[in-house]
């Protein structure tokens, strides 16, 4: 579920400057009409997959079956052309034979077509560069917003706008938030967003940009930048096309928004399997971490970081790197105060007020430190007095909050208090829980109401280090009151 | 499930030479009758709870609630003490008041009980030092194994012991498998039985040893060093009593057997929590390092890399560092391929046979080469292919084998294959997977086989390098052919 928080965006440049190819881009994200090209009555089919993506997921807009040699496909009207539409078409999704792509593009022009998802692949992947080529010109001819060829497509959970062809039974679909992610591999985006969907992340878009003939991932930027949409925007990257461009685009960008990247083929070998599987010339590894350096960009190492660091943005940005750590595993908390030095972080003194109100509430047994071990009989009232008086403390910036649901005292209602405390947007809130199902159940639930939870005080606290160093340099831009949301709604 | 690999066990010293309450600890584990001292009629006690593990857990040996107040409990008889059972007691779990646990432990010790498992806090770690000594001494007078005070029980998933005071539903007990698991913290110990269960993966035996009055955690490794059940041995440590005596032992073990070990308290603030936790005085964090490399000890830096390492050891050893990469997804070969580079392995060359045969058999738009992407169009079948390039060409000493759910032609056949080509025991193979519910039901499958799965290339091939490691330490002191099975069945 998304909750607004505070006010509307500010962010980059406005769409009215940009040329028409990314101004496009908004059809590709919220068309109101959608043309299927390659639409099919057989269910194995792409085109067919893709038209009941639509209908079944609930899209609001107009979509158009176009298969020249059916009358009607899942209970739509079929057109053989789309030049045989009356209505305005936003939109078109591609997924017919190289071959025919060409005409089927031209005719695109010729409607009006904003924008189009080039599912179909066949073109420089297997060394086609002509083909694509021809493909690249029709649509800039046009100014049509192209992504791909051979992409996987776009997910808009909001409009429910979905062309990823992969059954939802196989690839999950998140729900509505934040992060707008880009993809240059479709397979490493496919599991991302698999990932988010299980996990409860929402997404606000998802773009596999496939070989990239006319957007590439600098339009994408562009484009996510002056989205309102989005508040995090999240790179899979083999390799970058412009690398001035991407630089400069991103300084812009991570005053107003993190971006968090992982960039593939930082080895020679690996450079050299990049080259083979998208074309990519990936380029020196210490060039694109001193450029990610220089702007500001967060750099994830591995899968799960990219994951870890992307999803702390759901809470408000930290004032300060001093940490209370609340738990009722001590050996959890001892985890945690080492994970903190390993991530140059500080443990909270809360001496203070804080210590007082807690003396009085806690069991005896309880040792009045940080970490604060409530002990494994604490109950979710134990965790409240602990949150509120770490909210109030003013020597804490960031609250880890470990919760072990193994134990006999803990029931669902401690994620009601998490939840609650969270949604005072005072100090952000991020929770550890490690264990099999019904920890699984309860970490779901945290996350869909924004609380990120991981699976352990190490990967938490990794995440927690870039949140504050981001918090750290977004306040240099921007005059906010600490702490500062960064997600702005509508 | 387990499954039968290679010849008897020869590992470590034969028990006969150890100490009594060394020898006692089978006991422990596999017990033929056990006493439920505190065995409770109410259903929120935890001396009912444990009564009620051994009975619904299917435990095949007999159980004696003891509880002066009571006829019957649970359908089983009452005693007023352990002196009335007129039949040999083996192991008591006591979960009695502090101040009673004198009195019902001598009466143990009269009665001949072999070991003793003591729930029972209020010990040494609220500075109780006295009353802890008192009964360390009478276990020590009768020869009593006793784990404890202060611990969260012992299971023995072959045997179905369960003393884990803690419900099934919050957290899962593991399948019969190898891994023996030694946790100084009932809570860190916990997490990890829980994610071992929800995750397919075995264990031999889980001990949470507390305070460790009598049996500490070098008592606990040479049991397990002679533990015909026992192939892998994990322990999480906030101190060690005896540094000298745990170092001889681990040199001694880890040339039969791997030993993974979690050293929390590594950092100034992380000792100081642990000292306040469990009293442990955790030592120069530069001292255990060292200890632990001398040992060939496997050091796991996070609760994942604990769990990552271990699993791995389910399959055969390695024979050398070069790693064959089949994936259908090019983005996560060229993440597999940064990881090898980043863990010191190498990329094997499969330019030989394997190179020819996968040429004749792999769609014309599939490059033959490592990593081998077989495209996302790959099918169970195209996986089986590579599977047996791979295993039978000689430059590959691992597989990685990298398969994405979520594709539109794969399905549970996959899983079949991996399974068999892990049963031959040619090569270790080692799988990664990233996605959701799809993806995460069939991690389980290939878990519950043995295959060990990862969510990410890089955290497999941070397993991996430790294997590779390991394999050559145990190759040195072991003659045995290569690839060797360290899983040596009774």
């Amino acid at each position: 579920m998304e909750r607004a928080r505070g006010n509307s965006a500010k962010t980059g440049d406005s769409l009215a400057k940009m040329p028409q190819k990314i101004k496009n881009l908004s059809a590709v994200f919220n068309p109101s009409s959608i043309a299927v090209i390659g639409a099919s009555r057989e269910p194995n089919k792409i085109g067919h997959v893709i038209v009941k993506n639509f209908i079944d997921g609930g899209f609001g807009g107009k979509v158009y079956p176009i298969n020249p040699n059916a009358e009607e496909i899942l209970g739509l009207k079929s057109y053989k052309s789309v030049l045989d539409i009356r209505e305005k078409v936003d939109c078109a999704v591609i997924a017919v034979p190289a071959a025919a792509v060409p005409e089927v593009l031209e005719e695109c022009g010729k409607k009006g077509v904003k924008a189009v998802v080039l599912i179909t692949g066949g073109f420089s992947e297997v060394g086609k560069m002509e083909e694509e080529k021809r493909v690249a010109a029709i649509a800039n001819k046009y100014g049509i917003a192209l992504i791909g060829p051979n992409c996987m497509g776009v997910l808009t959970p909001a409009s429910r706008v979905d062309s990823v062809f992969l059954p939802i039974y196989k690839l999950g679909r998140p729900r509505v938030g934040g992060i707008s992610f880009i993809s240059q591999s479709g397979a490493v985006g496919g599991c991302i967003v698999d990932l988010a969907a299980r996990a409860g992340i929402g997404m606000s878009k998802f773009v596999s940009y496939g070989n990239a003939a006319v957007i590439d991932e600098c339009d994408l930027l562009e484009y996510f930048a002056s989205d309102k949409e989005t508040q995090i925007i999240v790179v899979y990257l083999e390799g970058v096309r412009d690398g001035r461009r991407f630089l400069e685009i991103a300084k812009k960008i991570t005053r107003k928004k993190p971006v968090v990247v992982l960039k593939a083929g930082r080895s020679a070998a690996g450079a050299e399997a990049a080259r083979s599987h998208t074309g990519s010339l990936s380029g020196a590894s210490e060039a694109y971490k001193a450029a990610f350096r220089q702007a500001e960009v967060i750099e994830a190492a591995t899968l799960e970081q990219l994951f870890d660091f992307a999803k702390i943005f759901d809470q408000v940005l930290p004032c300060g790197k001093r940490i209370g750590i609340i738990t009722n595993g001590g050996g959890m908390g001892v985890l945690a105060t080492d994970s903190i030095e390993d991530e140059g972080l500080a443990l909270a003194d809360i001496s203070g007020e804080a210590s007082q109100a807690l003396r009085l509430t806690l069991p005896p047994y309880a040792n009045v430190r940080n970490p604060l071990d409530i002990i494994g009989d604490a109950d979710s009232h134990r965790y409240e007095v602990a949150l509120n008086a770490f909210l109030k403390e003013e020597n804490v910036d960031v609250i880890l909050l470990i919760i072990l649901f193994q134990t006999v005292a803990i029931d669902s209602s401690v994620v009601n208090i998490a939840i609650r405390a969270s949604d005072t947007q005072k100090k952000p809130i991020i929770a550890v829980c490690t264990g099999g199902e019904y920890t699984e159940m309860h970490k779901r639930i945290l996350e869909s109401y924004g609380v990120p939870t991981y699976a352990s005080p190490s990967s938490a606290m990794r995440a927690i280090s870039r949140f504050v160093k981001y918090a750290e340099h977004y306040s240099k831009y921007n005059n906010t009151a600490c702490p500062a949301p960064i997600k702005k709604q509508k």
